[in-house]
């Protein structure tokens, strides 16, 4: 089928490609003209550089995938593709959106008639070859419209993706999805830093992880993204500890307390991240002045 | 290749099983003989009924396998064989052991000639179709005299075991393969929680769950048997929320606090099984109480 | 001096009787008149019964004291105040606010003319004999304005209050307050829950308290009241552990994290009351089932 | 009373001193001869530079008080005492050792008739002008002994110190009580941190500890302790973050396993300082590797 696409970075890009491999006449528009004119060059996008161009080169009804940074930059593109739909098109937008915007917009582009479905989209760089996870949320007819879409990105036609409710629920249930993923990361982080430690093991951590990928109770996607860190550079001794977090582990964080429900792990691994970034602990500071207050104990100082 | 088993119970008799598929001749002794009359006529195992046949039963060098409870069992079975076997024999200990129990009984053994090799295993009531995860702790040339064994006990020949160190860092490597198993666990469990609370969105966890499986960042093994798990009660109204631990987990704690390695959510992970198992908290009944003092906030009596 | 005060509930019932035993006169105002007229009869408060009357019983510049729950009480009661109140008064926020709301509120107020100052209070139900710790957040002339009533509310005039900073700082800095407040509450519910399961030695958790109460390093007015609080009930069999929380702490963690501040012991002595008021977990229920799934272990199912 | 002090350093040394001012005479052995002569010197200790010449300086029954490094030193003291001790003497110990120690001690010190105590001892370098917390844990009668010795130690006569049960059991309490004061100290720097990382409020947050010192439910003597060490450096620019932690901690948090109590704010409050202690992090590392391997997210790299 036809479809729109907004952005072109990494995400965006490369399920134009996939989408172009699975057939479908894929419209692209980014930010960047260069960049848009690359993905033509390279794969076949029809390229175009305005959203009065992009809803011209779409029959109607038209369906219009964006793929752009949550926030302020999604609401942008939101704004003007309202600007140049028509009753009847359909905005998905497949980005790391907070679910609460997305009810927020779907109420609002209702008002010029144009509908809005909300695609979490897990899969990272690896979804161009292995399909993306895809969970939908909004009306049950606007997801099927864009079925053949879901079809092609997801790993195969029946597989990983899912209408899962109302508007709001897709990026909701990939927040969360999110927010396990962090915690996921942080237990075998731990696993493998106990490993290291155990000096007089000398325990080969690529090999371990390599034996746990079939068979193993803890075998998964991200250990074997695990083996592969470790093959070349067991110790990591050329990375920092210095580790990001996107919006949505703060965002399942703060869904956890307004439900009341308790989420320990989640929360421990978004502070872990927190405290991987901190060149200093105002905190460790404190704690270390108070046992030099109590105890006389001596302070490091710096020099 | 002739083998000995010791212990009959869920993991002993499938790895039996296992091996019998794979043209092994067991010889297997059990606490119980009627357990070990039935896996004799189920599966073709040869039956023994003391340590004493066991040994007779077995060619030189033997080769044991242990699967008994860690511990005293474990003990317990390690003194019987010691007193049968001969040097140049082989005991292999596939159960739960404290790996610092492995260190002081390949020690212990030695003086008699008799050679040690840990094993750590995983895969659970699945690993007799699946294959069984195997961490292999000891000296190599011993390894390598079980090596048709574990070839057969693992998912492939090649894969899914392996010798990671000395006496010792088998069962160290599977201790802290439960931890990180605690800490994924306990991501799942928070993520789902959130899904199912989040009432007004009415999600369909299995459903999501299914997504997962494939293409996303979270997609595990684990993940697999949630999915199966949620098929049949969403709301899980069937079962409790008690929750067993057994060692691996409080060692992998108590490991890391030793190597001074920050492993919060193994902990936390372990701490909420404590939670799960207590009827009534004293600490919360103190809060309470607490919070009653200062504030006068009325406290919730028992009647 | 003068002042009025609305919302004569637990607080500003006592923080008008305070403030009167401090020789002020005080004009009372509470959605009950029936408290109000009590309040009159039992301490010699001013009553009114309308806010139009408040405002007609003070002298202008008029100081009003507004003590009402946090959210759209307190939000309706500054609205009712805007409507009364004339260029150059000012209204004192004491209750526990969101300081987002102050600033807010402090900024819509001055197109009015009208002051705006945040006082976060802490001494719950014993402020009234031992003083209230008072943080104040807006203008230093504002705050200047109402110092003989902070001084008399205060434990002594020159101690435990302050100005902390501009509009909002005052509830920021009570905020921070009630989140330490339940990590320090938590840190001691769970050593004296150690010292309670610890069976052998049959400890008496009151005696310890008390002994703690002079020369430890814990010693703390929380602890002086976990001292009472075991004085007749040690086992604390007749309270249910069900723990409440307030606002101040999810703010604290949600202030935290909008920080990038790690706050693992504040966040989890947020979720352990969260815990505290669960009758089942679905996060411990999916374990159960998890277990049940990988290990055949046996799930407690509910008759 | 005539009491012996083995250990002569920071705290034995206060100790003795603060028992020769309550009237006592202390006989005092260092494994430093320079600093028994100088404790001598200073405040009127009866200094003995031997083992032999201690017990012969103690009229009959005899009381010790052994105020050394836990662990091995202890161990090696307790050896030597109980060499020249005789039946119906008594030793007690004021040092952090492990309550396990103790009953394993009281035990084998009973098969020669000489008696133990042992007593957890709180308040660091202010004991001396303020008093010490006491806990002590074996026969009442032998507590009864050394009653003088306590009362004199203790901030009061009849305060700040008693007995709590069997062999072990002030040891045991001392235990839980510092990790209840990990907790509390964890509790106050994350506050204080989040207090400082608000810069557009720029806080003072030396100010703000001296308004929380009287009146507010966060008052306690290490909050006393953090308005001064934060008097002259608010900032805390002159020391390092890095938070040692001394035996107790680390116990607590397994004897919290052993008893099955969640203690998650105390296991936390160690595993910070675990990370403050932290050049680099491997599970940091390890996160931002899979990040990259799956987000193609960019790695910090060392130059």
């Amino acid at each position: 089928m036809d479809i729109g696409i907004i952005g072109l970075g990494k995400m965006g890009r490369n399920m134009a490609r996939r989408l172009i491999q699975g057939s479908h006449r894929v419209v692209g528009l980014d930010s960047s003209d260069e960049v848009t004119r690359q993905a033509a060059a390279e794969f076949g996008l029809d390229p175009v550089f305005s959203f009065t161009d992009l809803a011209a080169a779409l029959p109607a009804p038209r369906a219009v995938w964006t793929m752009v940074p949550a926030g302020e930059p999604t609401e942008m593109v939101i704004r003007e593709l309202s600007a140049v739909l028509q009753p009847g098109d359909l905005i998905v937008d497949g980005g790391n959106t907070y679910y609460k915007d997305d009810i927020r917009r779907a109420e609002m582009l209702q008002t010029s008639g144009i509908h809005h479905v909300d695609v979490g989209t897990s899969g990272g760089v690896w979804g161009l070859t292995e399909g993306y996870s895809l969970m939908a949320g909004g009306d049950a007819e606007d997801v099927e419209k864009v079925r053949p879409i879901l079809e092609s990105l997801a790993p195969a036609p029946d597989q990983g993706w899912g209408r899962v409710g109302p508007h709001g629920a897709g990026h909701f249930v990939k927040m969360v999805h999110n927010g396990i993923e962090y915690g996921l990361m942080q237990a075998y982080a731990e696993g493998f830093e106990i490993l290291h430690a155990k000096k007089d093991f000398d325990l080969d951590v690529e090999k371990i992880a390599r034996i746990w990928q079939t068979g193993s109770v803890v075998r998964s996607w991200l250990l074997d993204l695990i083996a592969r860190a470790l093959e070349s550079d067991p110790d990591l001794e050329s990375i920092r500890g210095w580790v990001a977090d996107s919006g949505e582990g703060r965002w399942t964080v703060f869904e956890s307390i307004d439900l009341d429900v308790p989420a320990p792990v989640i929360t421990l691994s978004l502070q872990q991240r927190f405290s991987s970034r901190q060149e200093e602990s105002y905190a460790a500071k404190l704690l270390a002045a108070m046992r030099n207050q109590f105890g006389g104990h001596a302070v490091k100082t710096k020099e």
